[in-house]
């Protein structure tokens, strides 16, 4: 019948971990939809459109896959993008907690059902906040993240390298 | 002897996750007093009046229940409302630990005695943030707080519906 | 593309939080087999042939549900079957961390996939030890298991009621 | 009203842990019926009658508080003497899942509330299985048990000291 | 060859939790030095300088401890004082799980290894954030930190006691 | 001064995690001795003596790494191979709670200190359980173990491939 996925998340950078998760997502359903959450209150980094476009270029290779901002509830995104399943990436049990949550309520809200995938061990100690706040102090974490990204960090925070 | 107990909590807003934990106490405890923290440095959505207000509305069918703002130290409260122990729900990991050192600090402190209840199923993926997260984008969460709340939370968000 | 998915157990004896999993699974996925797991070193208290009739009679109402036992190595049950993706209930942190360290084993053996669906709040708390034990001792289990099985308990453990 | 409470256990043999939690939960109740876990299936170390009177010689300065054997479920036992609550310590996050679970199944099958306690920090690394196998190999473990244990220790695991 | 450790925090303020564990690495490792991170961003109740003082007061009997306050990345400030591994506390699972993906950061970054030692039993339930929240309503909290702090906590928040 | 490390495990085999774990504390330690646990009551697949040659061939390379059978207390063993410290890895959160109390436990018992290290990301799915079960069904765990032994899990269970 043909399966949607929606991997949502904030991606304020993406990092290697995300793409993992999406192309992981990539090869088993027949779509994916990539959705970042537009939600300024949370004072991202970068913009919604500069982190869409981060997730584009890094997923241009892989020709079943969209990136899409979304701001709102995450089952009215699922069902605007006829999603039928929402695809997420864990890391770790307090990822995992506040995760089965978020879950079990928007079943409750909506149906919407939520799909773990694990995180690939070598990116389980990865978080886009970890990478920012070594950015912030000059580390190099262009083994952490997509091409592109590093350049964009620095711009942003002005940070050394 | 007849025992007090003391079921703390910030309440913003209460939900049907909260009015379980005090249903079950005021089954087992000869007398409950609903403790609402009145801290504004956490910047509640409801005045501390308003959310002591919806407690007494959702309580009022338990004659051995009430409802009370206090602020400052939960051991001074427990001590003010003459509480023979506080009760508490737990509903996940991160919580138990967080309420574990909590309930440690406070046997230390004031040799107040903890006593924690599991949230029942049902409501184990609730709290009051994701209740105002949901309402806040147009959410229906009639399913999960007590009458009263979804106007108060339309009301003060705007949202819709 | 038409996408199956294996629900892995054992089974002994199924309940209403397998089922919950299983149903939800064959909304999404095409197919869904369900694959009892024969492994007598676990000494279970039902024959494979027993649980895998047990789930026969549960699921016959899900026309895209399909119940096998397998033997051996869950990635080589996954290539047997044809399944893309294996699926999984998880209840507690515990059950996360195993099923965590299974799913990355499987994936680096044999490239499966496991996708992991929260289990329903209301049934969080069951699992086939606590139904057995609960049964041992006579207690009624007939609102945790499908039809069927508070018979089969008795007979096989002599309990009473 | 006067409330019962039930601390069950298998006690195998009993330390300075679980007597912190009934000398804290007798404080609090009118009464405590410390009950031991008679299921010869998990093969303990000593008998119900040494473990409930090991418990007895180690509450015998505690009026209010009784000791007595069961077999078979948890909310019989409850149901016969009478308790209106179950309290159990909770040491770790572990603990906490199994008894959660445990706790939802009682409250499920027949309306018995568990209250859990903090074990105190000083024994939160302490466990019957730890104590018999710091004895097996000889070790001291006068201090984390009650007088009288150390020496039932000996004999029976006839160990050095 | 003479082993330095670099035990790293933010010790705002110090508790008799993080004294525990800088004695004992004092008792294992030729050197320690306890870096305080200079984090303008996290706005301490305490400035580094401080937080340095608090330190040096409370570390004055042991020779072979320094402190020092340290801004950016922890490895840069191992690096800077030549420390051979980082030794930090744990005291709770959500403790470990944020440490361990700290922990493997550091490691991926600049090959820093990090060695966590388990903190005492006693001090399992204290946090600098629940001392100053304590102080804060006028709770007495010299049980609880090295002396000299309580008088610094009244001083900057002015309560009670 | 030159601190000695205990490593200790029943390596019922040793994995590439055990040896990653071995090959970090041999850098930063002086002298690493790992400690396999003789204990006959775990029912392991292979004798002290295989287990200990195991690992004398993986660590041929490591010079200040000695390998040696105990049996016993923890705390005996490090003090008979006079090591200053215990070395442990950590791969989970249930790792980490048991590890803890048996931390704390050989500390009250006997002062010794144990150090914890994070199991390297690549690993952390990894148990000499999920190996042999691996290997018992024919699956192919050279990735995952120090050559030579997926030569005698063949041998010792008969397995294919």
């Amino acid at each position: 019948m043909g399966l949607t996925a929606l991997c949502p998340g904030t991606f304020d950078p993406a990092t290697n971990g995300h793409l993992d998760i999406i192309e992981r997502a990539a090869r088993r359903f027949d779509a994916v939809v990539v959705g970042v959450l537009d939600n300024p209150a949370k004072r991202p980094l970068f913009t919604a459109e500069e982190r869409v476009q981060i997730l584009k270029e890094a997923t241009a290779g892989l020709p079943n896959v969209q990136v899409a901002a979304f701001s709102g509830l995450l089952v009215d995104a699922a069902r605007q993008v006829g999603a039928d399943v929402v695809v997420k990436g864990l890391r770790a049990v307090t990822d995992f907690e506040a995760e089965i949550q978020m879950a079990q309520m928007n079943r409750a809200l909506a149906g919407v059902e939520t799909l773990f995938m694990t995180t690939s061990p070598e990116w389980s100690f990865l978080s886009s906040s970890l990478v920012k706040e070594v950015a912030r102090f000059g580390g190099d974490v262009s083994a952490l993240v997509p091409p592109g990204v590093p350049e964009r960090l620095r711009e942003r925070l002005g940070g050394g390298a």
